[in-house]
């Protein structure tokens, strides 16, 4: 994929910085809303709407990602998808994405431009591009996304507005990437779906606008697991979640892979994070958008996160630093 | 500084990722462009002007700070500024930043509580607030600033635009970081005011918007070395530029250190990086605002970088990785 960039098989220390910047932003298509892309102190882009959604994520080497386990088209599309997928979860289309990439001096130059093709290749497939970015020394390899996006005149769906009644719905998968985790644990590669869902998400991007417009009142992405996420929307929303696991969809490939390795596909839908899916609350008599299907119910402030009605005794879910 | 944080001595693997948030975002005050700050998927920020500013730079212990040069305050204060004076080097109003920090899991959470207070002081001088972020585990310690600024209606001020029979000026100060840099390489603690220059620059962000309404028809600023970075102003224009050495205003301070550590005062204005000036060229006639002052001119294309008519055979100046 990197043939046509002219870096060979040097290190990004002989390319040097602006050979680099060169070769990660050659033969790019930038969207209409990039007026101003990389180049030049900064980027500028249309935000039509007046207002700019914004957010930031850190991935880093052995952290978020092994070398070993994805190659770095995997790890530029999964840098870029966290990102705006946490824009879509605000109801916004995505317009724009500037890359922070800290790296060793002797990493090849080509990991650096296979790593672009796949922060390209997803940033496309939402319909932005990348504007800007910055590429330093370190001794470590660490990718910090911002992603921007615009609401088109919508209100933000903040994870604040679910109200006691309103249905609770997902789209997109749900513990494939922790199934595709236990697979690389155990030192397989296949089944390549599962395997390829941790190695980087697909976040249903256009499916966060159309729960905006048809009237979401609070939203968010799944990163750190169902549960864990759902539990932020009531903590902020301040009523309680109730998921019934008879509405849980559970495709027959979780079920093969955790017959496969001894391990319950229930818990990773209910607990697995990196699938970056949406969840969200909508109005009890709300028509769900197309891709989107209901799991539970918001119920009454106090109530807790319920599976079942059941408290949920092994929450799982990810947090940094413990 | 950090009395009011509730860290105590714990480190930020004990305080955890929630926790840390809390921490650095509690008794903040937000600018009224933040419409929605820290805590939720993605921020949201008013861009009245319908197009927004956006810049990432990345800061890596070791490589762009020390910590045993400067307080945690200082390389937050350094982290901000040289991201919001790439937004006002394209003649913006800095209105908001976010954040991606990567440090182990034993750092003290008091040191980034530190490193916070200075990240906010250095946005509120410029009338921004931190909106967002991310906080992740590393082995190094890794900043990552995003910036965002409104035009306020004007066209942006980029590298391209300077003609030739244009004025070169600049605002802000040139050669302290490189002779505050010096300093600390002997061993030095003083004097203090050239010392703290390398630690933290003061970008003059209002000389940014004030240049581009006065007409400035291409604008940097000075990371890399005043010749570094008028080069990347001649290169994109396509002109040449000339400096006037007997314009160049050098501080008796920086002669004084020059003087004690036989070190040549002129070069370090030439190219010495990280004052973060603004340098920018300015039609034949216009009045230049305040602040600025005359260092140059903008000649024919093909006649290069030259300071006094002549070629400057010691470039300096900073590329990452060479």
């Amino acid at each position: 994929m990197t043939s046509h960039h002219d870096t060979g098989a040097k290190t990004v220390a002989e390319v040097g910085e602006f050979g680099l910047i060169r070769a990660v932003n050659e033969n790019r298509r930038q969207p209409s809303s990039t007026l101003l892309g990389p180049g030049d102190d900064a980027a500028l882009i249309a935000t039509p709407d007046g207002r700019v959604v914004a957010s930031t994520d850190v991935l880093v080497q052995g952290v978020h990602f092994r070398l070993d386990w994805s190659t770095p088209e995997q790890v530029g599309r999964k840098a870029v998808a966290v990102n705006l997928a946490d824009v879509a979860a605000m109801g916004a289309v995505p317009t724009s994405v500037l890359v922070g990439l800290a790296c060793p001096g002797d990493t090849p130059a080509a990991m650096i431009t296979e790593l672009a093709d796949g922060m390209w290749a997803e940033a496309a497939a939402a319909g932005a591009g990348l504007v800007g970015g910055d590429t330093v020394q370190a001794d470590q390899l660490m990718i910090s996304v911002t992603a921007l996006g615009d609401l088109r005149g919508r209100d933000p769906v903040t994870r604040a507005g679910a109200r006691p009644g309103d249905i609770v719905a997902v789209c997109g998968r749900l513990g494939w990437a922790a199934a595709g985790l236990a697979v690389l644990h155990r030192g397989f590669r296949s089944p390549v779906s599962v395997v390829n869902a941790q190695r980087f998400p697909e976040p249903p991007y256009a499916a966060g606008p159309a729960a905006a417009e048809a009237g979401a009142t609070a939203m968010i992405d799944v990163s750190d697991g169902l549960i864990a996420d759902l539990g932020h929307i009531a903590e902020a929303s301040e009523v309680g979640i109730d998921i019934r696991t008879d509405a849980l969809d559970i495709s027959h490939r979780l079920i093969e892979v955790g017959t496969a390795l001894g391990a319950d596909p229930l818990r990773w839908v209910l607990t697995g994070g990196e699938d970056h899916a949406l969840a969200a609350a909508f109005p009890p008599f709300a028509e769900l958008p197309e891709g989107w299907r209901r799991i539970g119910s918001v119920t009454m402030p106090g109530s807790g996160l319920t599976v079942d009605g059941e408290p949920y005794h092994d929450e799982g879910g990810w947090e940094h630093w413990r």
